[in-house]
């Protein structure tokens, strides 16, 4: 017996207690233990090694209409993690399995096997740790490399701009666009996220919408205006961004993270006759539509990986414990990179 | 001498007095009379027959930003219309030729033979009075064909949502949607316009935007949500159209009515969350950026009328001093159908 399955006879779970109307907070969630649960056939036994912290979990537990039916109350977070099969009863999957999948948050998943939606082979990671395939070779690599180039279409020469461009997805935009020939610029928020943007991520020019010369400091970052944005956020950084949008530009809608709530709809600024005059056109995007073509994107975020050309930043805590409180704080603006939680076996 | 050439040595000529901020008012314009100008070498004097009116003259007429330089204080107002060729002393344009462009509101125009868009023939006119080369085999057509087509993309079984859709655009625009399999909804403002949109324009429903109950009508009208929104007015009836968009729904920018002015932007309901959620596609258009494929958008319409598929609506004013208040009672929403200035010379 190794040692992670002789201290885990039960699995702990991080349950959604009670439904929040905005951003979930820790009293949202508790922490219960359950026992581990024996697959049945065509089902797989994971160890969970990696939980994800995304800022769409916002979406998932709130009523609104979303992309996706909102978690129960009482039932386990649902999160995307990377784990070990452990037991399995199906026959495609075999023991020591490394796979990702919506597991949710907790120690142990017992589930059908149609719920593992990719496993991290060797040859994908590159030598990466297994934590990538919950961040840049995973949903956040994905909404990059898609919202950027299916949606933003950029062209060489062409300026663009990045809300929470220091996050996991914004990082990897600037980087791409970078690639694609493009003059980028990085919005965020605070001294710390702005030299990341610069010193880490290359982007072009960084500017801190948190500074009282905001406007002024974004105008001059973007002395040929703006062809593409990727939209993060939304709020004032996106009405400042389009008041400066060039004529054809493309705006790539992919998080809303400056509002708590959207029902009601928040106020902003109209956006009709800019978007009539520049012919611009914006679109929402969600990378899960893309899901029959991310092995492509993954194979060439890893070889600009590992060619140097792409970097990626993990922001990792520690134990199920802090599970609860990490959406919000993500929301506060807290985290430096992609934010993940170890669990205890993990190596 | 013709009648019409012995009582015209002199032309007469709305101009562009003061500039507006929002809306121009009749004050905003005044009538001169000056001497008619011999063409020099490749120009030719136009005698106009019908002037346009067209929201658009707004922004031609403001100082913000546009999609063209505005008129300048003094000058004649730009606009659209049909006339004659009088005098000619270019080799391609022969005296009597019908022709249609940018001749401005006045009596005679002495332009560059360059300013002439397109010669009305009786084979693209197919017995349709020249007016209609200003309206639905004009700008109006060519916006509600390309608008619709090339940015909404209507198939069969899709709902298609139009605003201002009693206008010269949108009822072209309600009408060929039709005519592409689609269930089409007008929003049109009072009675008179809702019941026009029904029996003459054949909208399969038609909401008053000015009736206290408009958010339940429009729910009703569309019980399977919006697939197409093509915007005429923006403002809180893009607000209640937007709330019911359906995955994937494509929104058309065309006009932008519901406001007098746009600097500042005027508030309004943020649409990043519902873009997003429901992967939507919203694109600014201008009619003028497919105007080498306008030809055969007007084939198809004037064959849509003959064949009694496609019905349009003038309205026509009488005479030059019509002109100064035409657009300001456009936007308060006077008229109904394309909205014209017959000079005294026409047919």
């Amino acid at each position: 017996m190794t040692n992670a399955a002789q201290g885990t006879t039960g699995n702990r779970q991080v349950r959604l207690k009670s439904r929040p109307t905005g951003i979930p907070q820790a009293e949202h969630f508790e922490i219960v233990t359950v026992p581990r649960v024996e697959p049945a056939q065509d089902e797989v036994e994971i160890q969970n090694l990696w939980l994800s912290v995304d800022p769409a979990m916002r979406g998932w537990v709130n009523a609104a209409a979303n992309y996706a039916k909102p978690v129960d109350v009482g039932a386990v977070m649902k999160s995307y993690a990377v784990g070990r099969i452990v037991k399995s009863r199906h026959r495609n999957w075999e023991v020591g399995a490394l796979v990702t999948g919506l597991f949710g948050w907790q120690e142990w998943a017992t589930v059908d096997a149609k719920v593992i939606e990719r496993r991290l082979t060797d040859r994908m990671l590159q030598g990466l740790d297994p934590s990538a395939g919950l961040g840049i070779l995973g949903l956040n690599g994905a909404t990059a490399y898609f919202g950027l180039l299916d949606i933003g279409k950029p062209r060489p020469g062409d300026t663009v701009v990045v809300s929470a461009a220091a996050g996991s997805v914004g990082s990897c935009v600037g980087q791409i666009a970078k690639l694609a020939g493009c003059r980028t610029v990085g919005i965020a928020g605070g001294a710390v996220k702005t030299r990341l943007c610069l010193d880490k991520f290359g982007f072009d020019a960084a500017v801190d919408y948190k500074s009282p010369s905001f406007l002024a400091d974004l105008k001059a970052a973007v002395p040929d205006g703006v062809d593409v944005y990727f939209d993060n956020t939304s709020g004032p950084i996106t009405d400042a961004v389009i008041a400066r949008i060039n004529p054809r530009s493309r705006i790539i809608i992919c998080g809303t993270v400056a509002h708590e709530s959207w029902d009601p709809p928040p106020p902003g600024l109209r956006i009709e006759r800019p978007f009539m005059v520049t012919r611009s056109r914006m679109e929402g995007f969600v990378a899960l539509d893309y899901a029959d073509q991310w092995d492509l994107a993954f194979k060439r975020l890893a070889r600009w990986i590992l060619d140097g050309k792409i970097v990626y930043q993990e922001e990792i805590l520690a134990g199920l414990e802090a599970a609860p409180d990490s959406i919000a704080g993500m929301y506060r603006g807290e985290n430096l990179g992609k934010r993940l939680i170890r669990l205890a076996h993990a190596a």
